[in-house]
């Protein structure tokens, strides 16, 4: 079956483009002696951790511990957790995991430590823990070296956890310095940084030259987005996950109405420099998303020159992948416009 | 067990509230001769649906395909797919639906209505058909009566449909006055319009002053939210979905990091002049939440003369509690505060 024949909306990932994106990052890793550790939460499928795994990727990151379980229960054996978890429930689950995984969590704060060390003491396991820094993002991770090595020291003096160093997103020049100040700091209470994790795949490509990462967290890059291609990390032929959707209503002259909505698309923007609208098409560069309901997507068309017509399939270039993932159960993948498979998406929805 | 005692991040729904929502408009509909026809895709539940016929619904709304064959399948028998249906895909799950239960679906376009009529050949069934018409809303639905006329005419003369009316979304001033221009221009091409129906929960409250429709299709009444609030269709106390979430990281002392996001709350803003953020803190009322990522919800806390504190547990009255249900496998219900029950959302991630 061809893609286009396919019930609409449908979200389709082209595996020729994605294996090209993931050879692409794994040998930029290489190159620069870095170890990649693609973050899952994209794909959200065990058999595309799998391959990242087989191309070289350095076990995975994963945001959330329903993430972890599902990609534990597909043989994934060594997991990052780059997220702050808290309280009994996610002590009693990191714990379940440490005993049959190789486990690393991410702490900004006492309390997520607390929770990493409940864990160790429960599954008896030692549990890796990195201390996240803010690089200027201003949501998670301490703001000072001081907070950092207060955290570190108090992770080394913990039975059953083991300091793996810091971690970072995304990765940006507030990166560099803040190791800079931290190293010296840290020799001189006596601990050593084993590594610095940084992430984010619109900077992917330049990393190695705003700070010396030993590891890259990043997602998106194997099926690209519109937001990465307006970063200018991807061009739309890198953008391997189209969606395809069916010109439902044609009322006004301007105005074309498609099936897929916030519920297809998400009503995630890009910046506003990249462009307007919902999502881009790509055979319709003139073309507007201009509002997405449930399952409308409005469609300005009054610029195009040709404008697409009743009943026609068009295809969408998403603003940001990795929410479509999550709307879904299952995604088409597909080779040279033929449909493969479809197949479900078992890490969908975990957010817990 | 204590609703605050539940992992986070998660939706809970008050059952009182939300009996008192049901209620109120069944009452409201009755009491001006309307017939209720509940939009499901606030709830997505079958067995929601069931309480809202049993309470006096005559019939469900449902926006696609996939909703309509979940409802059907627990034993909904009288559907509406407000929404234009195009194709041969389409056709042949209509005409399966209407072959088990008695269809009705809107048509703004000849090529819905050929849909439409291919699954009623296909089937043997009879199934009503409806014309959408646009009251300033600007998506799908004719422009003009001529229009709507032209398709009225072709669903009467088609073998297998039967028009049932006119229908448009959300019920304004333009619902009336189309009405009065479409009476006549009917009636001289010999047909009756046998049925207005409107709809939209922000202003159902008051549509009896507003146009004179035979049937309201509502969804967002059910559980209401921070947008129905900001109509004035709803109080905060109205609210039956509460998002639970934890506070897992406090980096700085104007800023809380939670552990929901864009994955929880969606990325559905409110009207400007509803209030700024992704969502409300009933207890934080000076907290705005100015950014979701995916796993985390960043609140600006600068304001509040109380701050919530790490790894406390915190309440979100969220923007728009459609894409809520739409978003989680299943929904904890609760009452006085005491959980009743986790039952999975059958109907989520119906988009086709």
């Amino acid at each position: 079956m061809r893609v286009e024949e396919l019930e609409t909306p449908v979200p389709v990932v082209d595996l020729d483009v994605m294996e090209r994106n993931l050879k692409r990052m794994q040998d930029y890793c290489d190159a620069h002696g870095i170890a990649l550790r693609p973050h899952i939460k994209t794909h959200k499928l065990p058999r595309l951790a799998q391959r990242q795994v087989e191309l070289g990727a350095k076990g995975i990151t994963c945001q959330k511990l329903g993430e972890a379980e599902v990609m534990a229960d597909a043989g994934l054996d060594d997991i990052f957790i780059s997220y702050p978890l808290i309280g009994e429930a996610k002590a009693h689950r990191l714990a379940a995991l440490a005993k049959r995984v190789r486990m690393r969590v991410a702490v900004d704060n006492p309390l997520a430590l607390a929770t990493a060390a409940q864990a160790a003491r429960e599954s008896g396991a030692e549990i890796g823990v990195v201390v996240e820094f803010d690089s200027g993002n201003k949501r998670t991770g301490v703001e000072t070296v001081g907070e950092a090595l207060a955290l570190a020291k108090e992770i080394a003096a913990t039975p059953g956890l083991r300091f793996d160093g810091l971690m970072t997103y995304p990765t940006s020049a507030r990166t560099k310095t803040f190791l800079e100040e931290a190293r010296p700091a840290f020799r001189e209470a006596g601990l050593e940084i084993p590594m610095l994790s940084g992430g984010g795949s619109p900077g992917a490509w330049t990393v190695h030259e705003v700070a010396p990462i030993d590891e890259m967290r990043v997602g998106t890059y194997i099926y690209n987005d519109r937001a990465m291609v307006g970063a200018g990390a991807a061009t739309l032929d890198d953008c391997a996950m189209t969606v395809w959707a069916t010109v439902i209503s044609r009322p006004a002259e301007g105005r074309a109405i498609l099936d897929c909505g916030s519920k297809t698309l998400s009503s995630d923007m890009v910046a506003p420099e990249v462009g307007p609208g919902y999502g881009l098409m790509p055979d319709y560069p003139d073309a507007v998303i201009t509002r997405v309901n449930e399952e409308h997507g409005t469609v300005d068309v009054s610029r195009c020159a040709k404008k697409p017509e009743l009943g026609e399939r068009v295809r969408i270039i998403p603003n940001h992948t990795c929410v479509v993932t999550n709307l879904h159960d299952e995604v088409v993948f597909a080779r040279d416009g033929e449909v493969v498979g479809s197949w479900p998406i078992p890490a969908r929805g975990m957010t817990r």
